[in-house]
């Protein structure tokens, strides 16, 4: 028999929990009709979970429900909801992947808690100082991988190195079929441009292409990350955090002003009906649910950390990049390329 | 007899110089038809200029061509252009500030070569440790000054203080009815979030507020730079050039599927027809010729840099924004936002 993708579940943190995480999980299934290899532990108020879970028609006998009844909220300081929070649902998802041997864990509770809680289960990885929040980004071609995202304000050159590693790694197990390469996200592409940091950094980069699995291609501005000629993005989270949001401004800025000039008057309002499915197709390529998702890199396990605020069909694509991810086998990937690293130093 | 603002134009920096020069002058005094006091020293290659300004009907007696044939290279370093470029259109229009009493200096010509030209000759202001780069950024109510973009990699405390007075009274000499508000960009809005040099600004500016013209709005994300409720956007020059250049590229990145979603059908396109006016007004609004023009604020006179590869509408808006600093009283108005520091600090 086939080995199962075992999905980890929190299904008790975010909004609308834990109807949209069940949503999600159905969805993603109903999506992927293919895909038998795949069960879910479920982790929350069991009486609740099994009230709810009947009307989900693909989650039958793929599942295992575990009562955990307390919640981490998302007021509480990391460290107070972590004394609190043993137990919770979603201690209890991450914990499973040492007790249980589930492959990923999910969650759409607070960010900070699930990366504090998770180092504490899960642990860094040998050779990571910091573990990175990646995330999607779309591109012309594609998906880009970007990070750091805002785990770490500040990076050494160690952190981009290993950031570049890892995300490689990330996005090989997202994209199998095609080649990672990485670029230093700055404010120019000739090499004496940017920070002290970047330049260390991208001397190192270009001798670690050489024994490494991606293609080093130097430095991008941020005007350009939706090209597609990179395709893993690496900044320090500081960076990475305001580049990814200030990109979700400007995107939602344009959006309702093309919105308002759309139903200014009876003529465009009419232009709507015959744009309809080509706008509907335009809202569909970047809906931004199809992006939910970020991935903490560096720990002996995988942890997604699902947008809090995102409905059934954005958790469903959580869940699919955990399904990805485990099953294109990351923490493999992310092992076998922090060894270059180490190749490199030796050699050198 | 009303003092003429005299406005200092490099005709020969950039693309399609001296034609869009000469076209954007003539476009801001067509638009703005009240304007009767502004006077133009243009610095270029008399001989071609002479040529070409007949068919500019606005350009009548309010101009004088300094010849000056020598052109800043795009392709040169700083230095050996500076060597090469004392005499040149630009180092003259820079000059002029000077020997004849010009009020501000408008080029499209190199970035860097203008900073160093124009610190060298107007020097920076006392009190000020680096000069800043500001642009302008539409929201949702009216207009960002944003600050640094790009000339200030890296940032002390003291700077990000500066740039906030400075950029302040930028915004002030450009909307002398409205009331600036300052935030400082990061990737939270909790006091605790941030750098150490973001803290110790956030508890400084706190205190400044107090003394001077502005109102401290507290920490901005990269989301919420477009919803208008702060007006100055202070960054370092790295984490500004980054967010300006992603909010390009996701503007291009978004109208370009967007454009190819119009035309994929004939329903699309003939929505196109409908919708031809609204869409129009779309681009319109967020067209960024409109917001053309950088200005380096903390030198002891105000110089504006065009968009080297921008036309004549686009020029048009830096003229603008030239008329309008000089206008405005800028300098004036930044040493008056500075002596606020200085009363702080003696009182503290």
């Amino acid at each position: 028999m086939k080995e199962s993708i075992k999905i980890a579940i929190d299904l008790m943190g975010g909004e609308k929990s834990p109807d949209k995480n069940l949503e999600g999980a159905n969805l993603f299934l109903e999506r992927n009709k293919k895909v038998t290899d795949c069960f879910f532990y479920f982790f929350g108020d069991e009486s609740q979970v099994k009230k709810k879970i009947s009307k989900y028609k693909h989650l039958k006998n793929n599942y295992k429900i575990f009562d955990s009844k307390i919640v981490v909220s998302d007021d509480l300081s990391a460290l107070s909801t972590i004394k609190k929070g043993k137990n919770s649902s979603m201690w209890n998802s991450i914990q499973s992947q040492i007790d249980l041997d589930a492959d990923v864990t999910l969650s759409a509770g607070n960010t900070g808690v699930l990366l504090v809680m998770s180092k504490m289960i899960l642990k860094t990885m040998e050779d990571v100082d910091k573990p990175a929040l990646a995330g999607l980004w779309p591109n012309k071609k594609n998906m880009n991988v970007v990070l750091d995202l805002g785990a770490n304000v500040e990076c050494s050159e160690k952190n981009l190195i290993d950031f570049s590693e890892m995300g490689s790694a990330l996005f090989k197990s997202l994209f199998p079929d095609e080649k990672a390469k990485v670029s230093l996200l700055n404010i120019g592409v000739e090499e004496t441009k940017g920070t002290e940091l970047l330049r260390g950094s991208y001397s190192k980069l270009k001798k670690l292409d050489k024994f490494g699995d991606f293609e080093f291609k130097g430095y991008i501005e941020g005007n350009k990350i939706t090209n597609g000629d990179s395709n893993v993005i690496v900044t320090d989270g500081f960076t990475g955090n305001v580049a990814l949001k200030t990109a979700e401004g400007t995107a939602n800025f344009l959006t309702n002003t093309l919105k308002e000039s759309l139903s200014e008057n009876l003529f465009s309002k009419i232009s709507i009906i015959f744009s309809y499915f080509s706008l509907k197709k335009f809202k569909n390529k970047l809906d931004p649910r199809k992006y939910n998702g970020a991935i903490f890199l560096g720990l002996k396990g995988p942890v997604v950390k699902s947008h809090g605020a995102t409905d059934g069909l954005g958790f469903s694509y959580s869940v699919e990049l955990c399904y990805k991810i485990a099953k294109g086998k990351l923490i493999e990937k992310i092992k076998n390329n922090l060894s270059h690293i180490k190749n490199l130093n030796e050699k050198t």
